[in-house]
C-alpha cells in the first residue's frame, strides 16, 4: 500500500501487524491487544450509569455493552413523563424511517448519477456528440428512426476531419488510449492525495464494520465523493473492474453521513444496523435487484448475526425497494427498465442434453474463479512487497496503458465490459443487426477463439486490476469472463447440434432447422453464473440476481445447478471466497461464519493464562489517583478485577476514568487521597472508600476453561463478543478477545496478513 | 382437541399445561421442568465418554450436548486408521447428499402426485370422463382444438340422463355437497383414528421442532400417509384450505422417513438440518418457487440459528431445486411450468396514480389479516372448551356441509380455491373468453359486489376451517381472500379510469381508450401480497414467491410496497403472526427470534433460586446405589452437582446412569457399596471413591445473576440453550431453562397455553 494511504493512520494507531505464523500459546498480551489500545477519545453523553466509552479507530466495539447503553438509552426515553415521554419513542422510530427513506432515495440518485457519468466518459473515448459535448452517444443519437444512421455522433477522426485511413486510426487509438491513461491516472490521484480508504471494493471492510470493527475514516463523506468520483473515472478508463462493489461502499457512506447529518450516530449497533440497510440498497442499485440486494445483505454481509435480524431484514428491504424506485424514476438509461442488462430472445424452454454443455461450464466456472482467487492474492502480495507499494499512480497508470493497448486490439475488450455483457446475454435476432460477427454462423470458430481470448485476457487483468489504488468491483469483470465462456460453450453447442442435427442426443430439439434449439445467450448467463459462485462462493444471492436479470422463470433451475456445481468445484480447491481471503490478508477482526470444529480441544488453547493478564487487584489499597495512573500506563480497552483471589468483574477503563475524573479533581482540591474499592462488601464495611463497585461491566460473560473449543468460538460468533473471561471457582483463569479467535480461524490460509498494515 | 389425539401421548408424558398467567417467580420448579422428565428410553451406541441421553418425546434437546457428541462422533470418524478412516468421512458425506437429493425427488414427486389426485377428486364432484373414471376433466378433454366443445366431460346428470332442468340441479348440487362431506369427513376420520398430529397445517409444530422441541410421532411415515391423503381429501372437498403448509409437514416427514431408513438419525441436530432442507423443498414445491422456498425456511422457520447457517441454506437451496425439478420433470398440469397460478398478460409498466389504490388495498390487507388471526385463535379457543372438542369428526363433516352448501350458491366460492386465484390473476383477453362474466365490463358492481361477498365468506369459513382436525394450510384461502378484493379494487380503479378518461390523476394513461390502463389482474397480485403480508408477517419471503409466481420484474416494486404497507398496519393490530400464535396457544417451547428489551430487570428476574432446585450435594458421601435411587425418584433431565458449596457442574441423568450401571452390578455382586464422587480433587485424595468427575457436562453455561435480563434472552435465541447455571463466586445461586424463557416472551400473548394438550 502507498505511502500515502498510511498517512491518516498513522496518527491513530495501528491494527497489529504479526508476523507469519505465531504460536497461538506464545504470543504476548500486548501484541494480542494492541488493537484496543484506547487514547483521549472524547465521551459521548453521559447515561446513569456514566459515559460510555468512545471507540477509536481500528477497535472493535463491544457488543454487549453497546447493547445495554441502547437499552438504558430506550428506558430513560420511554420513561419521561408527559407527553414529550409519549411521543420521542415514536419521534425517535420515524427519524430512524426518515434516514432509511432518504438513503435509499440517496442511493438511487447516486447510481443512476454514476451510470450517467460512465456513459458519457465512456463514450467520450470514442468521438462526442455534434451538438452538444455533454451529450453521450445514446442521447446524442436518440429520436431517430429505426435503420437510419446516427450522423450526429462524430468519432475523434471524423470530428477533426482526418480523412486517411491510418491517420484514422491511429488518432483513434491515441485518444482512445490516452483517456483511458487519463481517466485511470487522475482516479489514482484522488484517492492516493485525498482518500486512501476509497481504493479496492470496499465489501471487505464493510463486512468488518458491520462485525464490530470501528473504522469511521472509510465511511467519511471525503471518501464518499473520492469513491463515487474516482469510481465512475476507474469504469470510464475501461480498466477491467466493476461498480457493484464500490457502489455498496458509497452506499455505506451516504447512510453513514446522512444519520450524523440526522443525530442518529448515539449507538454503533444502531449505527451498524443502518449500514447493513444501506449496503443492501447499494447491491439493488448496482444490479437493479432489490431481492438479490437483501439476500447479498443476508449471504455475505451476514447481517443475521444482529440481534434481532428480522428488523434489520425488513429495513434493508424497504432501503432496496426504495433505492431501486429511485433508479427506476429518473431511469438513467432511458428504458424504464430496472435491469443493466436487459436478457431477452431465448427459448422458453430448455433441453435435458443441455445439462452436460452447463455442467462443463459450472466446473470451468468453478476452477477459474478458485484460481483467479489464488492468482489475484498473489499478485496483491508481491505488489505489496516490490516496488510497486511505493508507486501506486505510476502502477495505475502503466496498468491501464497496457489495458487500454490490449483492449484495443481485441473487440470485446475495446467496449466497456457492460455492453459486452449486455450483448452476449442476447439472443442473436435477424432483426436486430449481428453485433461484431458474433452471430454469424460461419465464423463458429472465430467466435469461440475470440471469446475465449477475451476471457483470458480479462481473467489476467482483472488479477492484477482487483487490488489496485483505484475504486474497483470484481462483479462486473467476473460476469463478463463467465458470459463469454459461456457464450462460446453456446456457440459450440449449437453448432454440434446444428451440424448433427438428427443424432439422438439432439432429439429434443425441434424437427425445424428454422427454429432455435440451443440458446447462445443463455448459455452466457449460466457462465456468469458459475464465474461468480466460483469467486464469490454466493449461492443463493447469485440465483436472486441473476433470475432479477433475466426474468426467466423456466430458467431458475439451470442457474441453481450452475452456482452448486460450481461452488463445488470451487470449494474442494480452497473454501474462502474472494472477499473472505481479502479480509486476512488485510487481517481485519472478522470472523467467518462457518462452523468450526476443534479437534478436541478445550478453551484453554487459546486463553491467555491469568499470568500475563493485566490484571487490577482491589484489595491493594489502590488509591484513585493510582487507578489513573495504573489506566494511562497500560492503555487497554479494560481489566479484571480481583479481590482476595475472587474475580469481581471486568471494568472499562474509560467508562471508569470518566466516573473518576471529578472525584480526582475534588482529591486534588482537598488533599487527601481516597482509596476505592470495586467490592461492595468491602464499600458497605468502610464508608470511607470510594465504592466503584457499579462501574463493573455486568455484560461479560465468564466461562470455564474446560469448555471446548467450539463452544467458544460459536459463542463469539453468534453473539458478537469482544472478550470473554475465564474463571474456575469464582477465580479468574484468563481471558480470550475477538482477536484471537479470528487469529484461530485464519491462520491457515496462505497470505493472512500478508497486506496488514504496518506499524511505522 | 379429540380424546383421539391425546391417546398416543398419554403414554409418553405431557407438556405442563399452565393455566393462565402464572407468576413467573412463583411456580415450582417441577412444574417448570416437568416436560424434561425422563423414562427408561433406549440409550444410543456409547462413545468415549459414555452413551449420549436419548430424548423422550415432548422434551427439548441439549443442542450444546449434541454438538459435543457429533464434535466426539467427528473426530472418532476421521482418527479411523487405514483405507476406512480415510473414507469414512467421504462416506458419511456422500450419503447425507444421497438422502438429501432423494429427498428432493421424493418432495418433487409427492407434490406432483398430490396435485393429480386434488385435481381429479376435485373434478369428480362435478361429473365423470366418459371413457374413463379416473381421468379428470383437463386429461379427459385434451387434445381438442381451442373453441372445440369438449363432449367427452359429463356432468352427473348428463352421465345419468338426467332431462330436466330442476332435475339437473338438484342432483349437480346434491353430488357436489355429499362429495364434499364424503371427502371431508374420511379425512377427518383418517386423521383422528390414525394420525391426530397430521391435523392443521404443521408449521408451528415444525418451527418448534427445528429449535430443538422432540416430537418424532409428528413426522412418524404413519402422520405421512395420512397428512398427504387426507390432504388431498380435504383440498377437493372445496373447504376453504390449502395444500401448502401441510405440504412441508410431508416434505418433514419424507425426510426424517428417508433419513431412518438411511441409517442417518445419529445427531438430532443433524436431522434438523435435514428437516430444515426438507421443509425449504416443500414450499419450493407448493408454489413453484425454488428461491421461495429457502427464503421462506431462511425468515419463517428461522433456519439461521443453526450453528452452520450457510450450510444450512446450502442443503436447503438444493433440496429445493431438486424438488423443483422432479415437479417440472413429471409436469402433474401438463403446463411445463413450475408455477400453480400462471400470471400472463398485464401490461409491462405502472403508473403513479395506482400506488393510491395498491395502498388502500394494503392496509386492508393488513386488517383484515389481523382480524382472520384475532378470530382463527378466538374460534381455536371456542372449540377447545366446547362440546365440538369431543366431536372433531361430527364438526368437520357438518362444516364441511355448510361449506358446499353456502359455495354452490356463489359462482367464484364453487370453484377450487387455486383455479380461482389463477382466473383472478389473469388479465382479460377477448380471444380468451370470459371467466363467469368477470370481464363484462358492463356487469362492473355486480362483479364488485361479488368478489368482496367471496372474500368475505371466505374469511368466515377459513377462520373456522383453519384448526379443524384435517390438513389445512392458511396460505392459499388467505391468497384468494387478498385476489378477490384486490380484482375489486382494480375493476372499480379501472371502471373510474374507463369512466373519467380525461381526469388529470389518469393523464399518464394511453390516450386510445382501446390500449388497457388498469390491469385489474395485477391488483388481485398486489391483494394477495397484502393479505398473505397480515397474515403470516414475512416479508422477504412472499414478494420472492410472488415474484416467482409472476415472473414480472417490473412489478415487484408494487408487490414490496404491498408487503411492507400491510405488515405495518398488521403489526399496529399485534405483533405476531398466525403461526406465532399458535405456537403460543398450543405452547411448544419455541423461542420467537424478535429482539427482547428488558425493562432493567436482570435475569435474576426468571431464575430458579437454588433453594427450589433439586442439586446433588457431593460431600454427602453418596453412594452408587444412592445417585441411581436418586434419579429414579426425581427423573429429570439433570441435576448440578455441588460440593462443599462450589458449583462442581451439571450432570445429565440419563448419561450417569448408563456410566454407573455395570458398576451397580458389580457392588451387587461383590457386596461392597461404593461411594461416588464428581470432585476430580477428592477422587485423587482417595482412590476408593468411584470418579465420576468426566461426566460433568462441559458445555453447561454458568452466568452470574445480575447479567441483564435480556443478555440471558438472547443468549437462549442464538445459542439455542436448553438451561444456564447461575453462580456468583463459585457457588450455584439458581437455574433459567428454556421453558422459563419461552413463558417470558408469550405470556403477554391473549390465548398462551389455551391448546395446550393437558394432563390427564
Amino acid at each position: 500500500m502507498s505511502t500515502e494511504l498510511d498517512q491518516p493512520s498513522r496518527q491513530t494507531g495501528w491494527f497489529p501487524f504479526r508476523n507469519g505464523h505465531t504460536d497461538t500459546n506464545n504470543y504476548s498480551v500486548e501484541e494480542a491487544e494492541s488493537y484496543e489500545l484506547l487514547g483521549d477519545g472524547s465521551l459521548t453523553q453521559s447515561t446513569t450509569k456514566g459515559p460510555r466509552p468512545a471507540y477509536k479507530e481500528r477497535s472493535t466495539i463491544d457488543w454487549l455493552l453497546e447493547e445495554s447503553a441502547e437499552r438504558e438509552r430506550t428506558r430513560t426515553l420511554h420513561s419521561r413523563r408527559g407527553l414529550r415521554g409519549a411521543l420521542s419513542p415514536t419521534l425517535e422510530s420515524a427519524r430512524w424511517w426518515f434516514v432509511i427513506v432518504l438513503t435509499g432515495v440517496g442511493i438511487g440518485i447516486a447510481g443512476a448519477w454514476l451510470d450517467v457519468l460512465v456513459k458519457w466518459l465512456g463514450d467520450l473515448r470514442e468521438g462526442r456528440c455534434r451538438y452538444g459535448f455533454f451529450y453521450n452517444q445514446v442521447a446524442c443519437c436518440s429520436g431517430l428512426d429505426p435503420g437510419e444512421v446516427c450522423t450526429e455522433w462524430q468519432s475523434w477522426s471524423q470530428y477533426l476531419h482526418v480523412r486517411s485511413i491510418l491517420g484514422q486510426s491511429v488518432l483513434q487509438s491515441f485518444v482512445y488510449i490516452a483517456l483511458a491513461i487519463a481517466f485511470a491516472g487522475s482516479s489514482a490521484i484522488l484517492v492516493v492525495t485525498y482518500a486512501p480508504y476509497a481504493f479496492h471494493t470496499g465489501i471487505p471492510e464493510i463486512k468488518a464494520i458491520l462485525k464490530g470493527y470501528v473504522f469511521d475514516q472509510f465511511l467519511s463523506p471525503w471518501t464518499l465523493l473520492i469513491k463515487a468520483l474516482g469510481l465512475a473515472l476507474a469504469v470510464a478508463s475501461g480498466l477491467s473492474l466493476g461498480k457493484e462493489g464500490p457502489l455498496v461502499h458509497v452506499a455505506c457512506c451516504m447512510a453513514y453521513l446522512l444519520a450524523k447529518l440526522f443525530g442518529l450516530r448515539n449507538n454503533e449497533i444502531q449505527k451498524r444496523k443502518l449500514l447493513a440497510a444501506a449496503a443492501s440498497a447499494g447491491v439493488s442499485v448496482a444490479f437493479g435487484s432489490p431481492i438479490g440486494g437483501v439476500l447479498f445483505g443476508l449471504e455475505e454481509l451476514d447481517t443475521f448475526s444482529f440481534s434481532n435480524e428480522g428488523e434489520v431484514m425488513w429495513r434493508g428491504f424497504v432501503t432496496s425497494a426504495i433505492a431501486a424506485m429511485s433508479l427506476q424514476y429518473i431511469d438513467p438509461f432511458g428504458t424504464s427498465k430496472l435491469v443493466l442488462f436487459q436478457v431477452t430472445g431465448f427459448s422458453d424452454t430448455w433441453r435435458a442434453f443441455e445439462l452436460i454443455p452447463w455442467f462443463i461450464l459450472a466446473a470451468v466456472g468453478g476452477l477459474l474463479g478458485s484460481l483467479l482467487i489464488k492468482m489475484n492474492a498473489a499478485a496483491a502480495v508481491y505488489r505489496r512487497n516490490s516496488i510497486l507499494h511505493e508507486w501506486p499512480v505510476l502502477e495505475v497508470v502503466g496498468f491501464s496503458a497496457i489495458t487500454a493497448a490490449v483492449s484495443y486490439l481485441v473487440v470485446f475488450l475495446r467496449v466497456q465490459s457492460s455492453e459486452l455483457v449486455a450483448q452476449l446475454f442476447q439472443e442473436c435476432d435477424p432483426n436486430k443487426g449481428d453485433y461484431h460477427g458474433l452471430c454469424n454462423p460461419t465464423a463458429l470458430w472465430e467466435n469461440v477463439f475470440l471469446l475465449i481470448l477475451t476471457a483470458m485476457t480479462k481473467v489476467l487483468l482483472t488479477t492484477w486490476t482487483f487490488g489496485m489504488m483505484i475504486p474497483a468491483g470484481i462483479f462486473l469483470p467476473t460476469i463478463a469472463i463467465g458470459a463469454c465462456l459461456g457464450r462460446a460453450m453456446g456457440l459450440l453447442t449449437q453448432g454440434l447440434q446444428r451440424s448433427h442435427p438428427t443424432a439422438w442426443i439432439f432429439a429434443a430439439c425441434p424437427p425445424d432447422p428454422t427454429i432455435p434449439c440451443v440458446s447462445p445467450g443463455f448459455y452466457s448467463v449460466i457462465g456468469a453464473a458459475a464465474m461468480l459462485g466460483g469467486v464469490t462462493r454466493m449461492t443463493l444471492s447469485l440465483v436472486v440476481i441473476l433470475f432479477e436479470l433475466t426474468g426467466a422463470l423456466s430458467h431458475v433451475l439451470p442457474i441453481m445447478i450452475s452456482v452448486v456445481v460450481s461452488k463445488w468445484v470451487a470449494d474442494a480447491l480452497g473454501k474462502e471466497g474472494i472477499y473472505s481471503v481479502w479480509i486476512a490478508m488485510r487481517q481485519y477482526p472478522w470472523l467467518p461464519p462457518d462452523e468450526f470444529r476443534d479437534k478436541g480441544q478445550t478453551a484453554a488453547q487459546i486463553v491467555k493464562p491469568v499470568e500475563s493478564l493485566v490484571v487490577i487487584y482491589d484489595e491493594e489499597q489502590t488509591t484513585l489517583k493510582e487507578l489513573n495512573t495504573f489506566f494511562e500506563a497500560n492503555g487497554y480497552h479494560g481489566y479484571p478485577v480481583v479481590n482476595n483471589d475472587k474475580l469481581l468483574g471486568y471494568i472499562v477503563a474509560e467508562k471508569t476514568k470518566a466516573y473518576i475524573d471529578p472525584l480526582l479533581s475534588d482529591d486534588a482540591a482537598s488533599g487527601v487521597q481516597r482509596i476505592c474499592t470495586f467490592s461492595k462488601h468491602a464499600a458497605a464495611n468502610n464508608p470511607d472508600l470510594v465504592d466503584l463497585s457499579d462501574l463493573i461491566d455486568d455484560t461479560v460473560l465468564q466461562l470455564r476453561k474446560d469448555v471446548p473449543l467450539q463452544l467458544v468460538v460459536n459463542m463469539f460468533q453468534k453473539m458478537n463478543l469482544r472478550h470473554v473471561l475465564f474463571s474456575q471457582g469464582g477465580k479468574l483463569t484468563g481471558m480470550v478477545t475477538k482477536t484471537d479467535v479470528v487469529w484461530l480461524l485464519t491462520e491457515h490460509l496462505p497470505h493472512t496478513g500478508a497486506l496488514a498494515e504496518e506499524e511505522s
